[in-house]
C-alpha cells in the first residue's frame, strides 16, 4: 500500500486521489430495471416468482413467509437473542429520542401556526441477501418504523437456495414486530412493494439499502406519483479515518479492514500526519489480512484505498469536509474538541474505544447512511423518516386585522386578484360586524 | 358546476373523481431536460445565455444581476416594503422554531450518541417567472436559508422581455440577505446551480417549485453524485376545502377561487355536507368569476374541479386523507376538534378566518408544500432541509466492555471477521491494562 504525503501533490493529483470509484453506468440499468418493473405492474405475483427463479435460483410455492416458517426462529441462540435485544434497546434509546415535540408559533396574537407530526401509513422494509443474514440492517429499519408508529410495516428480503429465510432474520424481525415478510429480491421487491400485487401490500415509501439494481428500482418508482418514495441513495460503504500519533495502529488497521470487507467498491482513506503511524498500519494490515476469511474482497477494495500524510489535524478534517465520508473516525488525542469543525460526514467516531464496528451494530445510531458524498447535503436514516409533518394554521379575527392588509398588498404585487378577494371579503365582514 | 352526492356512487366513480389531471409525458420531457441539462454543462455561460434567447426571447451580456441594477430596488413602495416585512418577520418565526435542538443519548453508561445540526454549504434557490413577480416564493425559500445559516445562497430567476429582474424581487432579495442574483430560469438554471458554471457558483442543493421543465431538471441532477439535491417535487397546486352548513358560501368561493387563479392544472375540491351551501358557492363562483381578470385560467382549473356533497364530516375527513391533499381548508364548526383526525396533508387552515391566501403570504408557514399525493410521505418545505444532522459516537472502556461482547456476536452472525476483530483487539487491550 503506498503511502501519499498530501502538501506534495499538486491540486489535480489531490483532487484524483479523493475521487471515489465510478459508479455502473446509468443508463443501462436504468432500461433494464424498468423493465423489470413494467413486468411485475402487469403480471404480479407470477412475475416475482419468474424472477425468485432468475436471480435466486429458486421456484417458490408461496412468496410470504408463513407462520410457521416462523417457527425456526426458536432455533436461535441465547447469546445470539440476547445480542439483538442489546442492539434494539439502543436503537430505541437513539431514535425514541428524535420523536419530535409539537410545535406551536404564535408570532402576531390571533395567529397561530402548529406543526404536529404523523406516521407514514405504510411502509417497506428491504433487507438485502448475500453470504449471511443482515440482521443488523433489519433491526435499523424496523425499529425505528415500530417507534414512528407505521401502521404497515411490510419487509423483503431474497430467499436462500432453499426457498428459505435466515432463522436469524425470522428471530431478528419478531423481535421488532415485523409479521409481514416476503421471499423477494432485487428490483422486482422495490417494485411489488411500490405498487402493490395479489400477495404484496402497496406501501407509500421504502427503506433499505441494496445492490445498484434496488437503487435504481427505488429512484424509478419514486418518479411515479402511483409509486412510493424513498429513504436515500445507497452507494458503497465509505470510511475516512483521521491518525495521530498517538492512535493504536492495530485499531487502525481493523477498523480499515471492517469497512473494505463489506465489499470490493468499499473505500477506504487514511488521513494521518505521522508516517511512522501510516507505516505501521500498512503493517498491521498485511498480517491481518492474511488470518481473514473475506481476504479476496478486502484485496480488491484495498487497491482503491488511499493512505495520505498530512500536516496537522486542521487539514485533515479540511479534506473529510471536502469528501464528506458516509463514516469519519477520529483517532485522535482529545477527538471531542474537534467536534465543531467537522461538518460533513454521516456519522462519526470518536477516540480510541469507538469502533466503527460499535456503531453498525450496538450504539443505537443508526448505520443507514450517506454514502458517495451525499453526506453533504443528508444525515442518515432518522426517525423522521418514518413520519410526516402537518401544519395547522388558525386565525382570530383579531389576527386577520394584523395581517390581512399584508397579504391583501403582496397578491396585488403578484397579480393574483381572487387571492386579495378572499382577504378583503373577510375582512368587510369583521367591519361589517364591529358596527 | 355538477355537485355529486359521494354515498350514491359508486367505488369506482369515487376512485375517479378522487384522481389528479395526469402529468405531462416523462419519458419525453426527460430527453429533452437531459439534452440541455448535456449543453449548460458543456458550453457553460454560452449556453446559458442561447437559452435564454431561446427561452425568455432577450439577449443578454450578463447573467448577473449587478450592484447597480439593486438600484431599482428602491422605488418600491413603503407598503409594499412594509407587507414583505411583515411577511419575513413571520417566516422568521415559524422556521427559527423549527431549529432542531442537540440530542445528547446515553442509554448504557459510557456510550454516548450525540446528534448536531450543520447548514448545508451551498444552497440554490430558484423563483419563477410569469406574468408577475413571485416574491412569496422567495421570502419562502431565502428567509429559512439564512436562518439555517448557509453561508453561499444563490438565487435564479428569469428575466423579463427587457432582461430585467422586477424590483420588487430585488428588493424582497435585499430584504432576506441575498446578493447574488442570476437572470436565468428553466431547466437550464437547474443544470448551471447544479454544475457551475464561469459565471453561477456551484451549489448542493436546489430549492423552489416551477413548470415540468424545472421539476424533471431537479430530478436528474439528483440523480448524479456530482449533481445537486432538491428540496420536493412540485406538481400542480391544490386544495380541498371542508365545508359544513356553518361555512360562509363567499369565503369558500374566493378559497376556491384563488386556487384555481394559479394555473389551468390546479385542482380543487369541496366536500360539503349542505347541498344548500354546495349550491350558494356554484353561484357565488359564477358571480365572482366575471369579474376576475385571471378568468380564463380559472375555467379552464374549474372544469376539472369536484364538487361531493357527504354524509358527514368523520366522511369527508376519510376522503381527505385518502386524497392527501397539498392544502386542506376546515370551514366547519369548531374545527380544531378535528385536527387528530387529519393524517395526511400538506397544511391545514382552521375555520372561517383562516383563509388559504393567509398561509401563502403571511402567516409564516411555510407555501412550499407537497403536492400531487406527495402529503402522503412529506410535509412542506422545513428549516430542516436546509439543514444536515450529523451523528457524533464516543466510547468509554466502560461502554465498550459493556456493548462489545454483543458487537462481537452480531458481527459473527454476518460472517464478518474483520468486524468482529475491530471490537476483540479493543476488549483485549482493556483486560491487557487491568493486568
Amino acid at each position: 500500500m503506498k503511502i501519499h504525503t498530501w502538501n506534495t501533490l499538486t491540486e489535480q493529483q489531490q483532487t484524483q486521489l479523493l475521487q471515489r470509484p465510478e459508479l455502473q453506468s446509468q443508463e443501462d440499468l436504468r432500461a433494464k430495471t424498468a423493465e423489470i418493473i413494467a413486468e411485475v405492474r402487469a403480471r404480479g405475483d407470477t412475475a416475482l416468482k419468474d424472477y425468485t427463479v432468475q436471480f435466486d435460483h429458486v421456484q417458490l410455492d408461496d412468496l410470504t413467509v408463513s407462520p410457521q416458517a416462523f417457527a425456526v426462529a426458536d432455533d436461535v441462540s441465547e447469546d445470539a437473542r440476547a445480542a439483538m435485544q442489546l442492539a434494539i434497546r439502543q436503537i430505541e434509546a437513539v431514535h425514541q429520542a428524535q420523536m419530535p415535540q409539537e410545535l406551536s408559533v404564535e408570532a402576531t396574537p390571533g395567529v397561530k401556526c402548529v406543526r404536529q407530526t404523523r406516521p407514514i401509513a405504510r411502509v417497506g422494509l428491504y433487507v438485502p441477501g448475500g453470504s449471511a443474514p443482515l440482521i443488523s440492517t433489519l433491526m435499523m429499519l424496523a425499529v425505528p418504523a415500530k417507534i414512528a408508529g407505521c401502521p404497515l410495516r411490510v419487509l423483503c428480503t431474497p430467499p436462500n437456495k432453499d426457498g428459505q429465510i435466515d432463522a436469524h432474520i425470522l428471530a431478528a424481525a419478531q423481535l421488532c414486530g415485523i409479521d409481514k415478510i416476503f421471499k423477494i429480491g432485487g428490483a422486482q421487491a422495490v417494485a411489488a412493494m411500490a405498487y402493490g400485487t395479489a400477495t404484496i401490500p402497496k406501501v407509500d415509501k421504502i427503506f433499505g439499502p441494496g445492490n445498484a439494481w434496488v437503487t435504481q428500482a427505488k429512484i424509478l418508482v419514486a418518479q411515479d406519483p402511483q409509486g412510493a418514495s424513498y429513504d436515500l441513495p445507497a452507494g458503497p460503504s465509505e470510511v475516512l479515518v483521521i491518525a495521530d500519533e498517538t492512535a493504536n495502529a492495530e485499531f487502525v488497521a481493523l477498523d480499515l479492514l471492517s469497512q473494505a470487507e463489506h465489499d470490493v467498491a468499499a473505500q477506504v482513506i487514511l488521513l494521518t500526519t505521522s508516517m511512522l503511524l501510516g507505516q505501521q498500519i500498512c503493517g498491521t494490515i498485511e498480517r491481518q489480512l492474511a488470518k481473514l476469511p473475506r481476504r479476496k474482497i478486502i484485496e480488491q477494495s484495498l487497491a482503491h484505498s488511499r493512505l495520505l500524510v498530512v500536516d496537522d489535524i486542521a487539514t485533515a478534517i479540511a479534506i473529510s469536509n471536502r469528501y464528506a465520508p458516509e463514516h469519519l473516525i477520529m483517532q485522535v488525542a482529545e477527538a471531542e474538541q474537534h467536534m465543531a469543525a467537522i461538518h460533513y460526514a454521516g456519522t462519526v467516531f470518536l477516540g480510541s474505544m469507538a469502533a466503527e464496528v460499535l456503531g453498525d451494530y450496538v450504539t443505537g445510531s443508526n448505520h443507514v447512511l450517506p454514502t458517495y458524498g451525499f453526506a453533504r447535503v443528508s444525515g442518515g436514516l432518522a426517525l423522521t423518516d418514518f413520519l410526516k409533518f402537518i401544519s395547522f394554521q388558525s386565525m382570530t379575527a383579531e389576527g386577520l386585522q394584523a395581517i390581512g392588509p399584508a397579504a391583501e398588498k403582496l397578491a396585488e404585487i403578484e397579480g393574483l386578484h381572487a387571492h386579495q378577494q378572499a382577504v378583503s371579503v373577510r375582512l368587510k365582514d369583521l367591519k361589517k360586524g364591529e358596527k
